[in-house]
């Protein structure tokens, strides 16, 4: 028996003479980078020979690790010998399989951490007159990158860096994203110190996530207010205020910058860390959201046949965004599906891992708009409904975002009296989304309410806490909402030629936190009740998506490619649409309660 | 026999009833991209059937046509199936073979015309309510490229561009770059319009050519003075302003920027070529003018072991870089070889075609400094001498550069008298490059100036025009420059283990113009004297390399692993160089001619 010893951790693994040395330090679980399946072909596995007799590499070996600047005196790839002798190796970090670690979301999905930018300290090789290469060259031949990109911005940038690290301090960290580009250069070694942000841009609420990319792990998470509420609560009215006016639409821009970048410093602050340690920051937003962050016209999102300038944008040099982040980072924009089925939902089918879900499965964003996404097992078909910003809170005379002094919880106590719950636990300053069905429900079920929406109440105010009430027009903004879903939901399933039996989960979405009443939500109709466990409210799958986003490039590739295979329902504004909407505008559940002793009726 | 029509010229070909479509139009001379061979795998020769009957494409085949959005029901490939009667074809441009055109550049080098950018005119698929998809994904369409990248600068400024298209008008021109990255939208069908320009940037003179990208061809040249001419003659001058003081380097920067700009706005002018549609510029420098073209610090260059930030430059956004042309094209930076080889070297080997070139080559550029290469069979090695900028009139007290009433030329006449002739053919204002080397030779000749350089004059001065005379330092400038280069080659030489003898060429670059007399250099011992027609005067290499590479991505990547490739040779400034730099000095030729009945002795 021979014995390897790792370096620089001094492990030792006993070794069967003869055993490749590859195979031998991937059993003893170092993730040595066996690309090409032990060929000596790709290169990757390549590692220093500290002490210990090896075999000379042949001349294929040998051109392979000098193309890596590799000193084949020095370094050999780890599966073209086996191990013969003792021998003391250190095994560098290029050739190591890219660490993955499981993360759970909120809906328990598993992802592979494969972030888009990793750090890697390097002691760059130094000029002198024999080779008076650039110190550029130098970083690349210590990094065993001859061939990495530098991104334009990077290049003046870090000049400046790279001009004044000190002969003898020679350790820099580089920053390298996606494709083999190197964005930055920071002196001393800051590997531990690689941050992300991942934001849901709503219209009316905002909230992040500040991530330790290396970790993967959630550092923190604030929520906040979309800015541009003072030109109009929803999207419609942002819409008509950026219309065909750059100055507008440029206040617009100004307004939710200052309310994220304000998250982001709350967030930074909070956690210890500064603004520069940001280089990576994703925004899943719904279509006009987006357009209006980045500053770009919304005419053609205005006006019929409704085109936003981009669906998938390119990752954006942060420093031309406005962010408070690393101007040398990027910042990627949740891809946009369809006009108005945006990156919010793109998030939420992320989230969810929709398209690899078992059966049929409708996904539903009560953002501002209803969103629609139904999986059947011939791919995914979206629609937007014109739902309106109701369930945000936003049309509501008392209707607040869920924020401190919202009613987010409403029941109807035996004695016949409304119990709420609010957020902070204070006195109620308003309603959010959840305590709207929830009081709409106890509403119902007590009798001032009818079916149809028709206040019962003499004073045709419908009253929950002090000096609070719904008044008849909040109803009647719920029952559009909740009917304009209820339409979308069914002409989907009507365009696969399915039933709301058919569904095998219903997953609704929302900003609401993580309180929904599903049963509440059942009976006042605006979802379908389905047997217990179809139905599941899995919370702001924008939020969770955009940090799956964050922390996956391969779920960003899956994404991308969403926006070109999914299908798309125009909801047809003809007779048989007006007739659904009709008939959707009741608080009644759906489908109808089997009648005792007759055979079960679906919905059609 | 049947027919097949070619739209849209209506060119009949009668074809033979089961030949391939493809090959009936590839040998009819249409360039269709037959990328796989027929094998019908990489569906790139796809055409659109216009009229005539054909089988219906498999299932492969449709699944290929989709994955470009192209309907199977209009769209075939052509290598799929045999001509069985009467066809009208359109091949639409992206299944051709990109064009191919062979320049000749001053050396008669062939170079496949390759541009890094061209331009497509293309009809936006238009969204609609069954298809809301975002404008840039509906020009994606057109264009028959889902997977185009969007370079970020290009999705802000184009977008008010597609916003602005009219329904009807649906024609627009993509610009298009390396790597499938859209660049540029334009209104319109403009690709009878791109240019791009090549300039050599020179520590004292600039000189540039603007370039129809689509032709290949040179619409004019046009020279000018570095405007930083004012901080210094040489490089060291330079250096030394910007060492440390980026006020300075920043006034050198915007120096040369407005010379850069005078000359591109100059040509221009004259060929009626807006700066928006220069969307391409090569620069070519050496290491000193291309970081301080940039703003990059210097501070590397000046000081041991002199290492510049840069070699190989990423291709910069042309707004990055405050040269006024379209913001969205990309300005290139010839690679620079090593500290003091610059890209103005590198271009002129690529000009030459230096490592392709037969047997052992010398190439020697005269400019600010005396840069040498040195081609073998066993690949290239570089050296730079400290020549200083005499071979450019800079440290002459009567040198001009090549312009307008500086001598250019100079003969001992029979009668004792020396006739000069100037640019322009005005008076005498001073003397350049090849009027100096000529005049060098004249005095000799005429018994004026020893070979050890001593002015065998009484007044110590050699008048050679009205109130124009070189003096005794001039003659000293001159007698260094000459013994740096020389030395340089013997130890370039040495280094190889080859003599001068060995030498198949020797190629002579400069910014002289076009009147280097290679007699009289070789009889100052400038260069050595070879068998008639081994010596070349290969103008300016700067010029024409950065052409090269302007016109030839391929050019490009050839240029870039040069940088990795080539050896550097450190003159060592010890005993045996200053014994060979003292043997240099004098303006004897070598090797010396053969005396008369004795074996011809080598150079060693």
């Amino acid at each position: 028996m021979t014995t390897v010893t790792v370096l620089p951790s001094g492990r030792r693994i006993e070794a069967r003479s003869g055993v490749l040395l590859a195979d031998l330090l991937f059993e003893a679980g170092h993730p040595l980078n066996l690309y090409c399946g032990r060929r000596g072909v790709c290169g990757k596995c390549f590692v220093e020979i500290v002490s210990g007799s090896v075999p000379p590499a042949d001349d294929r070996e040998q051109r392979l690790l000098r193309s890596k600047n590799l000193d084949p005196d020095r370094y050999r790839l780890a599966c073209r010998f086996p191990v013969a002798g003792d021998l003391s190796v250190r095994i560098p970090e290029p050739s190591m399989i890219p660490k993955t670690r499981i993360l759970s979301s909120g809906e328990g999905r598993e992802i592979t951490l494969d972030p888009t930018v990793r750090k890697i300290a390097v002691c760059p090789a130094r000029p002198d007159v024999h080779s008076p290469h650039s110190l550029l060259e130098g970083l690349k031949t210590g990094l065993g990158r001859p061939f990495l990109r530098v991104a334009p911005e990077t290049l003046f940038a870090t000049a400046a860096v790279l001009s004044g690290i000190p002969a003898g301090d020679c350790l820099v960290t580089a920053v390298l994203g996606d494709e083999e580009e190197l964005r930055g250069i920071e002196p001393g070694d800051t590997t531990s110190r690689l941050f992300g942000v991942a934001l849901d841009l709503g219209t009316t609420t905002l909230a992040a996530d500040l991530v330790d990319l290396a970790a993967g792990s959630v550092l923190g998470t604030a929520v906040g207010l979309n800015g541009q509420a003072s030109f109009g609560a929803d999207v419609v009215s942002r819409l008509t205020a950026a219309f065909k006016d750059p100055v507008r639409a440029a206040s617009l821009r100004d307004a939710v910058l200052a309310s994220i970048n304000a998250l982001i410093s709350e967030l930074g602050r909070a956690a210890g860390v500064r603004a520069e340690e940001i280089y990576e920051t994703v925004v899943a937003g719904n279509t006009v959201m987006s357009h209006l962050f980045l500053g770009l016209p919304i005419d053609g999102l205005a006006v019929a046949p409704y085109a936003g300038v981009f669906s998938v944008a390119p990752p954006l040099p942060a420093g031309r965004t406005g962010l408070r982040v690393n101007p040398l980072g990027r910042v990627y924009l949740a891809p946009n599906l369809q006009s108005f089925v945006g990156g919010d939902v793109t998030a939420g089918i992320v989230a969810t891992g929709l398209p690899t879900r078992p059966g049929n499965v409708l996904f539903l964003d009560l953002g501002t708009n209803g969103e629609l996404v139904l999986k059947t097992n011939r791919g995914l078909t979206s629609t937007s409904t014109a739902a309106g910003p109701a369930f945000e809170g936003a049309s509501i005379s008392c209707g607040l975002a869920a924020q401190e002094g919202a009613v987010d919880k409403a029941v109807l106590r035996a004695d016949g009296t409304i119990a709420v719950e609010t957020i902070g636990g204070g006195p109620a300053r308003g309603v959010c989304g959840t305590g709207l069905i929830d009081l709409i429900a106890a509403f119902l079920r007590r009798g001032d309410l009818a079916a149809d929406g028709r206040v019962l109440r003499s004073e045709k105010r419908l009253p929950f806490a002090s000096g609070q009430a719904l008044s008849a027009a909040d109803v009647r903004e719920i029952q559009l909402a909740a009917a304009a879903v209820k339409t979308g939901m069914r002409a989907l399933l009507a365009s696969e030629h399915l039933t709301v039996g058919d569904l095998d989960e219903v997953l609704v979405a929302g900003a609401f936190g993580n309180y929904l009443n599903v049963e509440n939500a059942e009976a006042i109709g605006l979802i379908p009740r389905l047997p217990e466990g179809r139905v599941k409210f899995v919370g702001n799958t924008s939020l969770e998506g955009a940090r799956v986003l964050l922390l996956s490039g391969r779920e960003r590739l899956r994404a991308e490619s969403l926006s070109r295979d999914i299908r798309h329902l125009a909801l047809a504004r003809d007779e048989a649409f007006q007739q659904t909407f009709v008939e959707s505008l009741s608080f009644n559940e759906w489908p109808p309660p089997a009648p005792p002793c007759r055979a079960n009726q679906e919905d059609k």
